[in-house]
């Protein structure tokens, strides 16, 4: 009898549990790329075993770009053996053995695999035995047997024999737990064929170069200090570029999309976040409160929302004012573990830019609307595009994260659900996936290095305007409740900047770029017009210095690619005499002689009109 | 004998104590103002009792507006009584009846001040006796006696009759305790002569019209919110609209003398604020922290210098970088007692122009020349007047408020002395003024409503390199010390514009104005012209709006010059025939007809030049 496949997924969840949604939608209608993953995690422990017959095995699952195997070896293994037996692989492959499964009853499976040696799996098994399972599968190809719930190829010569490479050895305890053996763990990479092979380390290698941990060192943009603390972002004078650059773009377009910008402090009582809902609500993501003693306790800011409505309440409001669209930079403080802080994207200190439009019933779909294009603006701007677009939901059963008014859900549900049709956007559902006071729109992002973020959201508020009693006197001279929507459409500082490091590959386009231009001069007798150059440029707040080093024109050059600078701009003998520059561009060798005024006129037509330089076209052109 | 007046003044030392600095100017050397305002509260006394018979005296100080006396009365006193007694006062006064002064033992005077049924008096003189006083001083003029240190004028005919007023009353408690009995305080306005005292009632109404809080309240700048907490400054959009111009203006004028921007959480670590320094010695002024469990305790920062100190540290620095201006508008918190805090200038939030300069022992005298004129250019921008510059040294006893090491402190303070006697810079000296890190040069103004503060600072600091072995690589190759200078010359956004607020009397010049101009049709037939101009301003980035209420013409006028809005456009049918507006500016009644390009391009001439508009001026034109 074959095994039934829900009992055997749940036995091994918790070893998928990393590769989340990949895993189970895998599960759920496993394919050909599955298969061909999970049978060579077979292939590669019994290659394993034919030159280490004395390893025992452990766990060895597929996973989203091949599969691993943990083994405990009697001398340590390195990448010296991966040739050996990858070759092993491949005479098993080109033995085209068939897979074939069946199951024994627990008891016999145990006797079996203690028979066989395999004493990690024996452990396993008992204990799925202890919990009451009776039967236990096994997949056998060729002399080798493993205890498995499939399912495979039909034999190991469907497996391309040029479609995997043995990737990396790294260690594993047994069960995950440090009180248990140590083992090995070999990854395998596999995909459908060798070109899908080549492309994906070709990607990866572009990605580690894009990383936005080793691009923010590198081109030395942001740091976390151990004295501030972790997840505790500090921002260089070139990060600080980038941000303000960024901040001064968002400003004046929201400016011109009717937006007012509002400022805040980062602190507000205790009080304040029971009214709002975030204490009841969301107090796992806040810093532990001031104690203020005869006073209040005072809590850092998680959202900017409480302290706006607090000046959408500082008087009565007429239908006349609406819709408000308070508009604010604010940096706000969520508590994470200090083990799951990574780089930029997951932080404890996060620039959001952010806003909360106040409007009436009747304003509240176009409101939406407007949002949802002012963000496809922005990312038409930075050439991105969203992967997909999620509509999140509540989720009615859980009380404690979601508020609980079922009416108001269904009525905000509904008015999204129809923007969206409305606007003809192509949407995936996220049931439970919605802010604690109402439905949002989220917008996905896969990274450069092949994340899925959500970077921007668009959220419905139906519960503030509640909450916080929030009125406007309408056309009838009654009170009316405002909507509120949410959002933040450059996401924060901290995620976007990330993903703008791996977008560009640190080559920020000049208005953005922490450096705009480096002049370099040929030879000494060229400093003092280099500098001149700078000094005028520099007047007129551009963002440039000159490479007086010792280095070689060469190396200077050289450098100034290292670092990514958009415009290098050199001053030899011949440019002095002209009264002008050579231009050459990042990635370029292209060198343009110009006139001083006409190079100027040029970078001032880069910033003003914020041009996302590209330098790989220019390359190509 | 006549009393030792060192004595006496300690013990009213804390009556006098709000008035601070004016006391003790004035006690020191007690000048003619002084005596004729000490008088002045003597005739005031004797006044009231002659027609009161039965009030009882407390305390009648001298202060720097006048005099005022304590009383407790038999049926309550208001401002219809005032007249009556300024007339008995002015006979008095007449009657030039000369003062003498003379002591009595202790007991003789509480048996004297009890005969004369003056109980206060005599409680507190029994306590002066208790504390081993053997003397008491009394002064006699006409009729009337009274416990008191003197000095006085020689005989009542030398004050002018028309020099003083009664102001106001008010409640007090005998020594300040409300445990005591309640008495009325009626406060007497005393100048040199009319013309001071009426220039002074004048300037006090018009500091009254300019008070920011006035003015913050009615053109919507700022507010406090109770849900958010005291002293958390929410800045509206037309406050956020003044503080960004403001922070714009600072971010050019620094980046063009050599500042870079960075940018720093408002947390950090237990541990970096006792390397600092700051919980040692600063501690009282800092929120209570956040106790993480199991990691650390957080604390909002106070100032940004330490969080600075670690951007410098990131990586080893050599003296080809120095000097290193770091700068940052960095919101810092402060713990002040909720019972002290005022309006914008005593504040628990403030966000700073703040900068730190990292430079060699060589440069050290350059850069703070270099800061103190960068101060004066900002002061002559706003045309502001500092009144005086104060040198700020420590106090060597006090080892609490002061890092303990008298070399490099007498090093420090000899630097800065040194600096301001090379500028020719008039100064003060400020001893125990100085920060705990090293001493200040403070620039010192006073209020449109005559208050003194200090506004911006310039700091030496030689201890921060020490405590966290900040190092650079000299010439020499060796590690060298650097020197930091902290500075401020825009003070906090709430400081600076408290200042601005009050000294533009709110009708600020048009680049920092929140409405920058609003457009006043004529009539519904000029209200789609009008639109189109703000559509088109407001692409322009110009903060513009249209009056399109309900109200007359005039009333749109007389709103707009309420609201201090510098640029009244107004567009009628004659405007519309000619493609043009008319212009009206705050303050005057002058009507300029321009076509709408040379307005606009009007308009960009205040915003790109920054001009102080000057509206006094316009109107006297």
């Amino acid at each position: 009898m074959s095994l039934e496949p829900g009992r055997r997924k749940d036995a091994f969840a918790p070893l998928f549990f990393a590769f989340g949604s990949w895993y189970s939608a895998m599960q759920n209608s496993p394919d050909s790329l599955y298969k061909l993953r999970h049978s060579l995690s077979h292939v590669l422990a019994q290659a394993v075993l034919e030159i280490r017959p004395d390893s025992k095995l452990a766990f060895g699952p597929p996973i989203d770009t091949g599969c691993y195997y943990d083994f405990l070896f009697t001398s340590p293994i390195n990448a010296d053996d991966f040739s050996d037996i990858e070759k092993r692989m491949r005479k098993i492959i080109a033995a085209r053995q068939p897979f074939s499964g069946s199951s024994r009853p627990s008891q016999e499976a145990i006797t079996h695999l203690e028979k066989l040696g395999q004493n990690f799996k024996a452990e396993y098994c008992q204990e799925l035995a202890a919990g009451g399972e009776k039967e236990i599968g096994f997949f056998v190809n060729g002399p080798f047997e493993d205890m498995c719930a499939g399912p495979h190829v039909n034999h190991t010569g469907e497996i391309p024999p040029d479609c995997f490479k043995i990737d990396s050895v790294a260690g594993a305890y047994w069960r995950g737990s440090e009180k248990n053996p140590q083992l090995t763990r070999l990854y395998v990479l596999a995909f459908e064929n060798k070109i899908k092979l080549e492309e994906y380390v070709k990607n990866r290698e572009l990605a580690k170069q894009r990383d936005h941990r080793k691009l923010g060192k590198e081109l030395e943009l942001f740091f976390v200090s151990d004295e501030v603390g972790p997840g505790l972002i500090m921002w260089t004078p070139n990060g600080t570029a980038i941000r303000e650059s960024l901040e001064n773009f968002a400003k004046e377009t929201e400016t011109r999309f009717g937006y007012e910008r509002v400022s805040t402090p980062h602190i507000a009582k205790e009080g304040l976040y029971i009214t709002s809902g975030h204490l009841p609500y969301y107090k796992d993501g806040m810093f532990p409160p001031m104690q203020i003693e005869g006073e209040a306790n005072y809590y850092l800011k998680a959202m900017n929302c409480p302290h706006h409505h607090q000046i959408y309440s500082l008087r009565p409001r007429s239908y006349r004012e609406l819709p408000i669209r308070y508009a604010e930079y604010g940096t706000v403080y969520r508590f994470e573990s200090s083990g799951s802080l990574s780089g930029l994207l997951r932080v404890r200190s996060l620039a959001m830019n952010d806003a909360h439009i106040y409007c009436s019933v009747d304003q509240l779909k176009q409101e939406l609307k407007d949002t949802f294009h002012l963000t496809l603006n922005y990312y038409k701007k930075f050439r991105m595009e969203s992967s997909h677009v999620r509509f999140s939901t509540h989720d009615p059963e859980n009380k404690e994260k979601f508020i609980d008014n079922p009416e108001l859900w269904k009525y905000s549900e509904d008015i999204v659900g129809e923007v969206l049709a409305e606007l003809g956007a192509k949407f995936t559902m996220g049931p439970g996936e919605a802010a604690f006071y109402g439905p949002k729109i989220d917008f996905q992002y896969t990274s450069a290095l092949g994340r899925e973020e959500t970077i921007s959201t668009v959220q419905l508020d139906f519960s503030s305007p509640l909450r916080f009693n929030l009125t406007f006197v309408g056309v009838d001279g009654k009170e009316h409740r405002p909507f509120i929507v949410h959002r933040a459409p450059l996401s924060t500082h901290e995620r976007f900047i990330a993903f703008l490091i791996e977008h560009f590959g640190g080559a920020f386009p000049t208005w953005m770029a922490p450096i705009q231009a480096r002049i370099i001069p040929v030879g000494e007798q060229c400093y003092e017009y280099a500098h001149e150059l700078e000094k005028q440029m520099k007047h007129q707040l551009f963002r440039v210095q000159t490479d007086s080093s010792s280095n070689s024109f060469n190396k200077k050059i050289r450098e100034a690619v290292i670092h990514k600078i958009p415009n290098i701009v050199i001053v030899g003998n011949k440019e002095m005499e002209a009264g002008g520059v050579t231009l050459r561009r990042y990635c370029t060798e292209k060198q343009t002689a110009m006139s001083k005024d006409a190079f100027i006129s040029y970078m001032n037509s880069l910033l003003k009109e914020r041009v996302m330089d590209n330098f790989e076209d220019e390359k190509v052109s």
